[in-house]
């Protein structure tokens, strides 16, 4: 640029300041290569399951997202009318437009089926510490079976994905929605049951206390009431799930909840000899699940160094999920993983080891006579194997030396042009040591033996 | 749902139909599954070069795309106000939010800076048959280097990228577009450069007699400088491309061409050698790109077996791009595989084994009690690093076996309940081959050596 175009009013009015919208962010390359690494580690225990990938457009008519999902999410959601006059919003979740694809390409896929999906979805809420108008979903389900064993299949995915990314201490905390009605009914407050369960769905965040003033006051719940709701904290004490679910007495107070709990039974005798599961599987009679469509068990997980953050993975039975598109109601169960959440609690345990680049080594050189000669290097130790960045431009080796700390970079060659040949060094940047080296085979080898 | 529910006018009305919008479309689970591999493989070779992933989001201020792209992009762009009345519209390309983000992050992120980005972008554009309006591309850039190295790396990145997906035969055709503006401006044409390109840019698809016809009555150009123009077919003829460039005749007409060829000698020197880049890299001197925003080395390639799909894969330098953002230039060179394109030419090509699951074997069971082995058993196989589906419910062992043919598995393990004990066999859906099997050790063994 000349000093002119810098004077240049005409050049000063074109420009736009950089930044993003508010509620929206940019990912650094240590965190984008955090997340990628962790996305791949979750296709891969999918994949272990038997889940098949399938892909939906981030943008759906209206009225495909328009009746599910709760009021809130209505009203968060971006919506537009596009160039062929179509009253449009971008998706806010991936089981909605699951629903949508399931009863369109219902011939095509045959059921059951199973599938997982990883993308981006959209809520204009107003932002939270860590939270993101748009963020990453994993979700995985399997669509056209009511057995429990599907249900059971689910947890040991969620505990599955979670073990793959390093996480050891979580809880798979699990009930069932109808026990959860039942319950209400048995206590005579089956119309009030949608309004108690969003208060109960609140006790993670809320005191006792303040839930029974919500109950008392917002619903008009009598005190005997609140107590005997208030039962399903504690009735459990420390008892084995097992024991617990098939002490005859107590809860089986009517047939919803000797249903559930017969449920529930079935998914623990999967789940409780499984190594993977044993340890994380706990039965939970409080846990409601936020999203209107759940209609059997449900799942959320919590780690145990980091509750304040919220259930990283939920889920549940929905059976009436695929109504709003087809008479018939297809069954499916199925959980998500809030990633982006995820990823913010595996960096403050310190699961997360960020570089800003792949690579592992970094070629340098000093004149533009050794291009040749260092991508050619590069060329070679790349088919051994290795993940090498070749240094974009001619520089001296100090300038060069220092992108190599900046990167973290252990290995860096050095391509040094001396009289008619050229010399190579490896320098290890951990230890400053550096030695001659005559190929690409000596690097690997010095490499893979510091 | 009862029949009385079938009946309901209410329950009927309420039934959405399921579609998707107009040059938008789901994917089935075997295509994902193939388009997840090439970007599984395709990440792989951008860290092979030390290209870190970024993220930026798919909505942005609608005046950070504004200004660059061309006129008909901005028609296409889906732009709407959000709930807080800002202007906005979806990212039709990862390129101009790349300068936005290199100009916002800059201290943060250093220069120079090699990233790559795989994301969905969006253009209104009427839909073609295997063009959507919603398409992944998958970009590789380095960002602060004037280096003729960081043109001659992107080709390699292409290169490298489309022999890791196992495509064989394709060509990178490398032309300079300081070389099209200096030779249009020694033929007196240099107001009419960008118009001229224009239509140079579509000789891929119209005749040579078209192309002269919209020159002459278009932009006015004689038959004298459509002769001298369309010398850029044929002026190389089978030569060499380093003996060509080399040849100082012809070509060196002013110091812009002179200058575009002394480029492209520095990116032939360093990319011939290598045994990637030899046979696919090609000096074509008509090839234009159409994007408004390069500047210097523009790439194109075509599959020869499938030329008709167009420029799979296609980039250039670009050293304006970031000046929306700033008044510094800050110099950028990258290219983009437009993934989807991709996928159709390899299905058309035969490169794709698709199948509509990951999983290579199948645990069956006839009844519910048999669904704690069931899954216990494919636990043990999945530790073993087998991909394993269970059965979702228990059912015949037809339907399931039914299941297994449409899924195109090869292995199915039949769990049986048999008086006091149960049974386990291993089918080979290939061979009719059924043995009775003891434990997952067992079966491994037997599918490794079938």
């Amino acid at each position: 640029m000349t000093a002119s175009d810098l004077l240049s009013s005409d050049t000063s009015s074109r420009i736009v300041t950089p930044r993003t919208l508010k509620g929206f962010t940019d990912r650094m390359p240590e965190e984008a290569l955090a997340k990628s690494a962790m996305l791949s580690r979750l296709a891969q225990v999918f994949c272990s399951f038997g889940y098949a990938p399938i892909e939906t457009p981030h943008l759906e008519y209206f009225e495909t997202l328009n009746k599910e999902g709760g009021q809130e999410i209505q009203h968060q959601m971006y919506r537009f009318t596009d160039h062929g006059d179509r009253d449009v919003a971008l998706r806010f979740d991936l089981t909605v437009p699951l629903a949508r694809y399931v009863v369109q390409h219902r011939n095509a896929l045959g059921l059951p089926f199973k599938r997982y999906c990883i993308g981006n979805v959209f809520r204009g809420e107003n932002p939270q510490a860590g939270r993101y108008r748009e963020f990453t979903q994993c979700d995985f389900d399997i669509v056209g079976s009511h057995s429990i064993g599907a249900d059971a299949e689910i947890v040991q995915v969620m505990a599955s994905a979670l073990q793959h990314l390093g996480i050891a201490d979580f809880e798979i905390r699990i009930n069932h929605r109808q026990f959860l009605e039942g319950y209400c009914k048995s206590l005579g407050l089956s119309s009030k049951a949608p309004a108690i369960l969003r208060i109960l769905d609140k006790s993670d965040k809320e005191s006792r206390e303040s839930l029974a003033t919500m109950l008392r006051e917002g619903e008009g719940l009598t005190s005997a009431q609140i107590e005997d709701l208030f039962k399903l904290f504690t009735i459990k004490e420390g008892r084995e799930d097992m024991a617990f679910l098939q002490d005859p007495a107590a809860l089986r107070v009517n047939d919803e909840t000797a249903k559930a709990l017969d449920d529930l039974i079935q998914l623990f005798r999967i789940v409780q000899p499984l190594a993977s599961c044993r340890a994380v599987c706990k039965l939970d009679l409080t846990i409601v699940r936020g999203l209107g469509y759940y209609t059997g068990i449900v799942y959320e997980t919590t780690l145990t160094a980091l509750p304040s953050i919220g259930s990283v993975c939920s889920g549940g039975r929905y059976d009436n999920l695929t109504q709003v598109f087809s008479r018939e109601a297809i069954p499916a169960v199925g959980a998500s993983v809030g990633l982006d959440r995820l990823l913010a609690a595996c960096r403050q345990l310190g699961l997360l080891h960020e570089r800003p680049t792949p690579a592992e080594i970094l070629v340098t050189f000093g004149t533009d006579s050794s291009l040749p000669q260092a991508h050619a290097l590069a060329h070679e130790l790349r088919l051994t194997g290795k993940l090498v960045e070749v240094y974009p431009e001619s520089a001296k080796l100090k300038k060069q030396l220092t992108y190599a700390n900046r990167k973290a970079y252990k290995f860096v060659v050095i391509v040094q042009e001396e009289a008619t040949q050229s010399k190579l060094s490896l320098k290890n940047m951990t230890t400053g040591d550096q030695q001659d080296v005559h190929d690409a085979a000596e690097i690997t080898h010095l490499m893979g033996s510091s």
